[in-house]
Order: C-alpha cells, then sequence, then structure tokens
C-alpha cells in the first residue's frame, strides 16, 4: 500500500516532462499524461507509455498517485477540475500550502528542492525532495517514490517548505542577480571578467566550508563609509544597483555592529 | 632598472605579514620593515632577513620599492610621512586613489584582488595584480614584481580600479551576505542546511559557466508577485533582510521587463 504503482501526471511543462521521464525510467509506471494542450500530452505520454488526455473527466480514478505538475497560479484550479480519485494528489510546488488540493481526501507535497535549467539533465540522485501529507501512510508512499529517483527525502510541512523556498530565492536566484551586477561592473570597467575568476571561487571555496556569519569580509562589515560612499558614486548610472548595495550593507553593518 | 631589487615594507597587518614573505621567498629582498609598533615591525623583519623601524627618518633612501601595507584610511597619512625617496612608492589598496602618494616623485599601485582570511595561505600564482603608474618604466617595474609571485598581473587605472573593488563587493561580501540570510531562513526552518547543498553548488557551477544575466531564474523574472509577498511575509523579523528582498527583486524584475 505504500508503494507507488501506477502515476498520473498532470502538467507538461518542463518540470512535467523531466520528472515525468526520471519516474519511468525509475520502474514507476506513469499510466496517464493530462494536458490543456493535447498535442503535448501525447508527446509527453508517446515517451512514458501512457494515454495522453486534456478532458479531466478521462482520468483514471485508480492511480496510485496524482502529480500536478503545474505552474503556482494553477495548482488550484487543476486540483479542483480533477475528478474526486481513491489515489494521493500531490503537488510540487515549493510556495503553494497543500490546502490548495482540499477537494481531494488524500493530499501531498512532492517537491524537487533544485532549479532546473533548458537543455541540462539534473542529477537526479542528488536532488533533494520535500515530502509532505498529514497520513503517515501517504508520507511513507511520496517517501518510497523519492527514493526510486533520488537518495534525498526530507519530510517538511508548509511552514517550512515556504522558509526553505525563501532560501532558494536567496541562495540561488539572487546570489545569480548580484553575480551578475559584479561581472557588468567588471565589463563597464572595460576588464576582462577573468580577473574576478580567482576571487569568485575562492568566496565559493569558503561558502561551502565555512560558516558566511564568521567569514563576512568588506568594507560593511568595518563600517567603511569612505569606500561605501565611492562604490555608490561608482553605480550612479545604476540606482537600483545602488539600493541593493546600500541595504546589503546596512544589513551587514547593523549585523556586526550588535 | 625595471627590475626591482629592494622593499621597503611599511606596515605590520595581515596583508603586509602575507605579502612580503611570499615576495622574500621569491627572490626579492626585504631590507626594511616599517610599523608604528616596533615589536610587531621586528617581529615580521626577523621573519624576513630585514631591518624592523619605527621612525620615518630611519627609511633607507635608496630602496627600489616602497610598498605602502596599511588601512586604507593611513594611506595617506603614512605616504606625507614618509621622506622624499629616490624609489617607487606604491599602495595596495582597492578604493584610493593614487594621488594619495602625490608627495612622492615616483608613484603606483599594487592591489592583489583577493580576499585573505585567517589562517589559510592564498594560492599566489592565481592572485590578480592590478598595477598602477604614471610612468611606463615604473608600471614595467610593478608588472615585473607581481610575476615574482603570481602569473597575473594587470594594468588597471584608479577609475577601473575602483569599480573592480566596486564589483568585488558584490562578487564576494554580497554573495557572503546573501547566503548567511539563506543559510539562516534554512535554520529557521529547523532543516539542515546540507538540504540546500546541491541547489548551492549548482548556482556556483553555473555562476562560472554561463552568463548569470542569462540563466537567472525565480519569482522576480517571472514578476510572480503572490510568492514574492509570501516570502515577504516569512521574512517579517527581519525587516533588514525584507528590504533586501525587495531591492534585489525589483532589479531583477526591471531588468527581465525592459
Amino acid at each position: 500500500l505504500e508503494h507507488c504503482k501506477s502515476i498520473c501526471i498532470i502538467g507538461t511543462g518542463r518540470l512535467a516532462f523531466r520528472l515525468s521521464r526520471q519516474l519511468a525510467s525509475s520502474a514507476l509506471i506513469i499510466n496517464q499524461v493530462f494536458g490543456r494542450d493535447i498535442e503535448k500530452a501525447n508527446k509527453l505520454a508517446r515517451l512514458l507509455g501512457a494515454q495522453g488526455i486534456d478532458d479531466y473527466q478521462e482520468t483514471k480514478p485508480d492511480s496510485d498517485l496524482y502529480l500536478i505538475l503545474v505552474s503556482d497560479d494553477a495548482i488550484e484550479e487543476v486540483s479542483e477540475n480533477l475528478p474526486m480519485v481513491k489515489g494521493l494528489v500531490a503537488h510540487s510546488s515549493g510556495a503553494i500550502s497543500s490546502s490548495a488540493l482540499k477537494k481531494h481526501a488524500r493530499t501531498g507535497v512532492f517537491y524537487p528542492l533544485q532549479s532546473f535549467t533548458e537543455g541540462e539533465e539534473a542529477n537526479w540522485p542528488e536532488v533533494p525532495f520535500c515530502v509532505h501529507s498529514d497520513e503517515e501512510e501517504d508520507l511513507k508512499l511520496l517517501e518510497n517514490t523519492v527514493r526510486k529517483i533520488s537518495s534525498r527525502p526530507y519530510r517538511v510541512n508548509d511552514q517550512q517548505r515556504l522558509k526553505l523556498h525563501t532560501s532558494a530565492v536567496f541562495t540561488n536566484n539572487f546570489v545569480n542577480h548580484i553575480l551578475a551586477i559584479g561581472r557588468k561592473c567588471c565589463e563597464e570597467a572595460e576588464l576582462p571578467y577573468e580577473i574576478l575568476a580567482p576571487l569568485l571561487n575562492e568566496t565559493i571555496r569558503r561558502a561551502q566550508l565555512l560558516d558566511p556569519w564568521e567569514s563576512q569580509t568588506g568594507p560593511a562589515r568595518r563600517d567603511d563609509k569612505i569606500s561605501m560612499n565611492k562604490h555608490l558614486e561608482i553605480l550612479a548610472e545604476h540606482p537600483h544597483w545602488q539600493s541593493i548595495y546600500r541595504e546589503i550593507s546596512a544589513s551587514i553593518t547593523k549585523h556586526y555592529k550588535s
């Protein structure tokens, strides 16, 4: 009962394509793929040896797991449109409460904590999956499903998951934007970005080894207003970057002063 | 003439200790170490086989290079106190103009673009050094001095250097603080930080391979206000982090909208 034998995939986007193929290649049976666009549903279904459907009424009621792999703003609507089923209905979002699935008797979350890019396969065995359900049996079913493709299932409730998602925005999206700004400043100085490579590598090496709260350096940590004002002047043509500079510096200065 | 035979080190802080020892171990002769604290000056001088001094009047006037390795706010004062010398006077700061050394006839900059931490030796051959001087001959002397310890000398003028320093603040200091916040959010969710390790590694791998302007993802890039508001709510107890979240998100949204 705690092992998942058949899965219905709902959605035909990037995550649906990648995750469902990985599940299928790990001895799980995908029996249906639902998509608003039947051509996309059929395309994915063919890859999985499944049936493509675009009508919710065609959903088989006896799959063990219904994975809703659609964008955050569509999850609740999809859940409402999905007929009542016996199986477990789960979504894969970091930010949506499991209550979005409340129409259904058995609900859960199956959230891969990874950022997926075009054209690159994820390193699935290392991808952490956050699973949640109110029922221990359903939680085990989700954990066992994760274990087919990854060694890293974590039990994470709704509140923890939203905090983790926030953390992931800082760790991935914001670090990326800050690096993008750093790179642009370097290019504006007409210097090759390679000049920053050793510093970037060192930053990264330390981030993986040390507690970043301990290893903070720089003008803001020293509350060196003269340097900070010079940098703000350099950023004069980029008011958004100035605001970022001010806010991060204020946060650093405040933390290390107190 | 363009080769440096003798160096006078001014300063006894972390950079002075590390850089001068590396220079000495690369067949350069350090003949004097000046420090306000004679004990520290003597301590470093002993390591280098040099003379420790704490009186500017004892400075030998015939060293080839006078390296001012003191904190930014002390550079100009040190330069003013240093007697007129025949050799080249250079500082090692990323943010201070070479005009701070204007008392002297021959001036330059010798700025290692690296963040030095307690207890760890720098990977000197890879450390980029930004050198600057108004005179070609002096520039060559600085480049040749760099080449004794590193394969990466770059000619970088004052304006470029300040932009590069700003870039380094984003690339190192700000990335570090953003990672620190991400880590804290994860801990506040009572989840082990290892859960974020694959995402962190992936972020970093991409930063080294791809243009971060191309690989940006996340709620701000999609202008997903619902998720962003949820994250801001999660950060309610950290108003500084909320401000950082708002400013970085605004910068991302604006860039990808326009």
